[in-house]
């Protein structure tokens, strides 16, 4: 007989005495399970089975609340089709309810999120918890399931094959939620900045090198811009999630339920959640399908890699003090180096670098999870969940500290963008209509050389006037279509 | 001074006599061309510093007829602005037609697929050898740029920058056209083997074991399914490549075009190409973006991932002959070995396994590339086309292949389906609302001990009569939902 | 002012009163600390930068077990050269004593292991904990930095960029060793598995078809050697660790400490570890250079895919138990199914399978860490180091799993081998060398048409007489070199 | 009946006149081949399955010449055991000798390098192509294969299952060579330039700021051990390509040949290639194992993330010409854009980044296949062939293009670093030791608000003497370890 206890009480090596332990059984034999733990004999099995990442899937809160409201509903639907007593049937609502509401039974999903088994195990644990949760608030003993049974019961017309994906897909909508409302943020901190530093002309670089001028404030723009587009797609692609295959139960062929049952449980599930939950057309197919996880942890890698390259943009700006860019300054959130007096690191766009690459592995992770699914199932989606909810998680906290510790913060140095636009010799970009390629190339080169200005040079050369030449570098003219005002200008 | 040759010419170490060559120069000096050559000094330069891959961007001519649309759009948008004169946009017109007609052209597009310069060098060749073709269809010399100029005629009012990425997603667009009809074509071979299997019981599987009843149809119509939303997802997706920066040119502000040029430009190019062609809003952001590339490269690997697992599951169906699933078997399109007389490998669904490896591979370097980018301009959008590119052909092929020389020529061993599905242990589950999950758990133990079949006990046990059970065992109650039905089957 | 607790009072929303907190300061101004904790103002200030991962540094005991020993080595060395007096030497020496022998400091080690700014704040953390552990080991009250200063004393003659690379190193080889033991018990285990069956003839598998024979027992062999050739690569390569660039202070140039410093700290930090610690020979390479963790990564991830395959082979050699191959049954962990009575589930091997994938993506994620190091450190060594020890600390899990919950209960199914051998048609490539490859393909032919079986055949067409296949047929000519063997044999 | 042409036929959807083509037959039927094609019907048939990459493994003709190199070495053994007559043996060596010899053979090995079937179809056609050139040389009709067979006598002994790992491996190893040689000249390219550069004082930078002083010199210097280092890790892994499993025919378990064979066949083989050729000491685990080519792919991988850096360096430093670091200016190699008259790109760094990226994205396929094989052999070699062969072509291009075409013509901006190196503020670290941490932040901080030097302030706070100071600030102290010679320095 094997006995279980919480995994902190596991790790320590500590086992309470004998007399504090009730006994469950399966067909693999007896366990012990501590007296008032609210799991049960599967879950017991499967935290032994599966010491790997140390994180429960409790904590994988909208997940495990997703799990119980989709619990709720079939127990709704089995009594409305007759299935479920009533006696039952409000024990079951009432754990239900009460686990939605207080985080402290959190504690009682002790599976390792990262576990073989499809997810049967996570499963078990709702049920069993649900059974308990139920039982406890009843008055009654921890497993005396003849009153309410975790599988016969609360599982009923269940399989883990259509709840386990179903909960999933649910729980990720929601986690997305605070992901969308941090984008928002940041876009409109980045449209702040853009407002903020719209006068402010500078050096437009492609390929680091100096090319033709535009303002700061464009720059931050593009910020915001690219925020909002992928703002876009992630809800648009998070809509996908509310499409499960519930009702399927073990391989999409709906054995074992009521042909009303899939309809029913969907608009129960419908009303609860207040989401416009869909039944897939193929739960066959549905069953085995993860391809919308693939997509989402697409669109995921899409914005991590765009937060990557802003915050490496914002870190070559705000790149020196002396001797880099300097067109920027990022907020100083902690001294930067332990021998180095008065270094200020740019240690929030660093770390959302290091979160973005996160996100792009744990792509390539679910990727192979995908993959290598067979048949009528895939038994790797307890990976793909992880991946998915530790991406969100990481980005989440990436994209506020962004906001609140780094981009809120950002002063433009709008003196030393002057200075290098006026050095900048990607103006003489601006003269090639009226004065040819080869002219220009020609002056660029002896700028270069000869260290000098554009305008220095143009003038020297009386290519242009004074007055043509000032009207053309007027900011308003570079920084925007202009080759007929630029004509008309100096007409 | 250099002398520039043709790559194979090159390659060969073989060198024309001197009197075959004219000159052209650049600000780095002069280049020796072949006389008759239609590209001209930038196109040399770039042939001679990236050959990398061997692959030549000609070879790529989506992309190539892409580009050339773009060009004639800017010309006839240049002539309609008044800013080209009507000879030169003729000349320009006729060169580009014939390039969209002829394919002879295509060995003129020699610079190296993978190149360093964001595209400048495909732009190069791509105005080189419009302006050559031109001036040879108008008689005069190649090399003759007074006449017409690769860089001021045929480039005007555009950068690299806005018609490298505008040609790329245009031509990415055509090329995925392909994939959509072999797709299609797969679905529907798919929906044809689910008709014709569609009576054939076979034992469901979950996690490699026996799991519920299915049909073999059944099995079939998920993959059908699945292609199907696939083919969605790339449709739909692909849609975005028809918004584009043409207009923005070096950084995305517009600078060097008259304000009424991005909108004339987008018309002419719509009508060009009977394409839905819109503008970006912000082009500045739209000039540095990748992110199109990265979900539409998400999609792809969705796709391939999805292709791997089908294929995996057509392997281990049709694994054996003898010791083995052996449920359907593969049409033989080789000898499988060299040793093993008789021997017929799975050898089509092993290079859709590969090739879905490819594109997730692909699907990494990609993101590298959208990464590194930084400030106004990604420039590494070669290596993202070359990607995209062979990701597409190779899926191309690989669906191909898979319908025509594997899936059309599947034939199912009904027989061997019935054998295992009777020794399935599985159906069990099916009695669960009449006999509880308990005492179903003790039958399949004793099933499993004893090497015995479900319903030979639950006879003998007496548990429910032959004609109720004869009922239950019924295909139709098996592989749907069937709780209500199967109690009225028995009353 | 800013208010800095614990991650999980911060977490909880609660604040002790104000007369609970001492006030330290750094140059960005005054930070409220806990009285008691025994970290300082910076770790209190990246705490609240990076609430990432929500993992804390201590929870990589290798690594802060590392770091503690660097400083040691350190400060005994600035005692030795003349910059540290007695006292304060005596004072850190005491810290870290304490801090390697009880593993309750662990919890003051709070800053996120996802952080930016190249591992500082992990410095600062460490310098911070010793210095006030040392504090109130000798009686004084924790922020009390004239005794004894985190940076001026105990990160003496140090930069985070020469100590965290260092202890990185140096944790991941210690980290390492579990994971070495685990893998050798695996391999002892296969070992005994392949005497155990060492008899058992079986079809051997290409591409999942029947190929020739083999045993049971040469087929976990062969798991054995693989893993063994594991265990060589990673020990081999875990040695690239001891190579350190402790010395080179911020950039490697080795500025602000003695010329003697670098090699007596090395030797002093070899003597506490008993390791074979080197110095780089270019420490300034060495201090940007990633390249070790790259292909560490590399090694783990050759192990994890092995491991995955072998989980795979597993996983099918015991399918059914019914409609599958079911050579082998793997040992019942947990009850597979919620729905289908009976059914058990590979969940071990799902389980190696699912840490394999996470191991392969976090290798990705490591990769771009390392490219997007710039200039003269790589900044994203936390990230890099999250890599490598959630790697090895998922795979020791799934290694031990593999060999205690599976390996060591799989048992084989003799009699099931025996029939699918005896039914295989690849036993005809044995009698290819008697009678060509011709008419071997046509037995083979016919074998599958009629569905008999190939010795069935041979002796009806008369091609060889009984005796001579019978010893044709003899498992020790069918499983190795036979060929002037068989041919002596019916001489 | 099939008809077979050549590619490129094929493609053109030109077919020759029935009477040019001949018959050969297998045991799906007869196919037509062009008379005069040195393949025949296996390879006829496989390069109608497989027009996958167009890419056909003639291209990769290490690999081609050390296929033929084993067929050499199987061929003489077994004359030499006496299964092979001296006629047929003689035919042999005479097919291999020419082949290895005259590089016009290379058009006859036509199957796509992409393939299913784990490289039988490569076998076939080498196979297929000796036997036919033996016969041409020997004055035969090709097909005429009674007199010499691809199967029973190219073929004796053999299965493509460890001809073909053999074949990769040796080629591989052979590949190998040109990229070490590239490396060796890039390390000495550096070396070069860290010589030159030796006496150029400049900012060190770490996380994009200013950090301590450094020489140029140091900073090539470690590119060129960077290098130096990939060189040893490279050459060191491909040595453990001599290891092959070459006598293990189907699975490993040599079957069909003389127990003498394994070791003769090594023998030759390693007096033919003149390398260290090794047999696997568990040849059935080797022949299903890729663990080489996975480490062998993660030590390109660590290169090329090397290389990327390097190349990330090169772009950043030369940054500009105005607006950016410009302490070195790169060659220039083309104009570098089609509208910004004068802009130089750096085009050879950012080619590299890209192959950087490929070789990333081949490491994961390349994973992907490797954990996809299943039990005794994996299928997908011939896309980690493809992969590996790949990554090397490419990495070679990219470290030539790098020595020759970017870093020989680099010059340094000694003034522009001269002028960065006295703006910065870093310099201040250097005092600590003298002035303490604390004083030393203060004049950091002053030094940022006042727009002032550090000199300036140290002199007008009269922290130091201007002679100490000077001494202090001697290049030979600010680059190497300093704190006991800065104390004598001012005594």
């Amino acid at each position: 007989m094997t006995t279980s206890a919480s995994r902190s009480d596991v790790a320590a090596g500590m086992m309470p005495p004998l007399n504090d332990f009730r006994v469950e059984k399966d067909l693999l034999g007896e366990v012990r399970i501590p007296k008032n733990a609210l799991w049960g004999v599967h879950t017991s099995r499967a935290a032994e089975n599966f010491p790997i990442s140390g994180e429960p899937v409790g904590a994988f809160s909208e997940f495990i609340r997703a799990f119980v409201t989709v619990k709720q509903a079939a127990a709704r639907t089995n009594r409305a089709l007759g299935y479920l007593d009533t006696e039952r049937a409000d024990l079951i609502e009432a754990a239900c309810q009460a686990l939605l509401k207080h985080d402290d039974y959190r504690s009682y999903f002790i599976v390792d999120a990262m576990q073989g088994g499809a997810g049967t195990s996570t499963n078990m644990n709702v049920n069993e918890v649900i059974a308990n949760v139920a039982l406890k608030l009843a008055g009654h003993k921890p497993g005396d399931y003849q009153i309410l049974h975790p599988n016969d019961h609360v599982n009923m017309a269940q399989s883990t094959n259509d709840v386990y994906p179903t909960a999933l897909r649910l729980g990720l909508f929601t986690a997305t939620k605070p992901l969308l409302g941090a984008l928002e943020e940041l876009a409109r901190t980045f449209e702040e900045k853009a407002d903020e530093f719209s006068d402010i002309l500078k050096v437009g670089r492609t390929q680091l090198r100096d090319a033709v001028p535009m303002t700061l404030g464009q720059e931050f723009r593009a910020f915001q811009h690219a925020i909002e587009t992928e703002i876009h797609h992630i809800r648009s692609q998070s809509e996908a999630f509310l499409t499960v295959n519930l009702g399927g139960t073990a391989i999409g062929t709906g054995l074992n339920t009521d042909p009303r049952y899939a309809n029913t449980v969907l608009q129960e599930l419908g009303r609860l959640t207040d989401l416009a939950v869909k039944g897939a057309s193929d739960r066959i197919e549905a069953t085995s399908d993860v391809g919308v996880f693939v997509l989402f942890s697409g669109v995921l890698k899409r914005l991590a890699l765009k937060l990557s390259k802003i915050a490496s943009d914002l870190r070559l700006l705000s790149s020196g003090p002396r001797a880099g860019i300097g067109e920027i300054t990022l907020p100083s959130v902690q001294a930067g180096s332990s021998i180095m007096p008065g270094k200020v690191n740019p240690v929030i766009p660093e770390a959302v670098n290091q979160v973005a690459y996160l996100v792009a592995g744990y792509d390539v992770t679910l990727s192979m999870c995908a993959e290598g699914g067979q048949f009528q199932l895939n038994p790797f989606e307890p990976m793909i969940g992880y991946c998915l909810f530790s991406s969100l998680k990481t980005l989440i906290a990436a994209v506020t500290l962004l906001t609140k510790k780094c981009v809120q913060g950002i002063t433009a140095d709008a003196e030393r963008c002057r200075f290098l636009f006026e050095r900048n010799i990607g103006i003489v970009t601006a003269l090639v209509p009226l004065l040819g390629y080869e002219t220009c190339s020609r002056i660029a080169r002896r700028t270069l050389d000869e260290n000098r200005s554009v305008p220095e040079l143009v003038l020297q050369e009386k290519l242009l006037s004074q007055e043509v030449l000032s009207n053309l570098l007027r900011p308003e003219f570079l920084t925007q279509p202009n080759v007929g005002l630029v004509e008309t200008a100096f007409k």
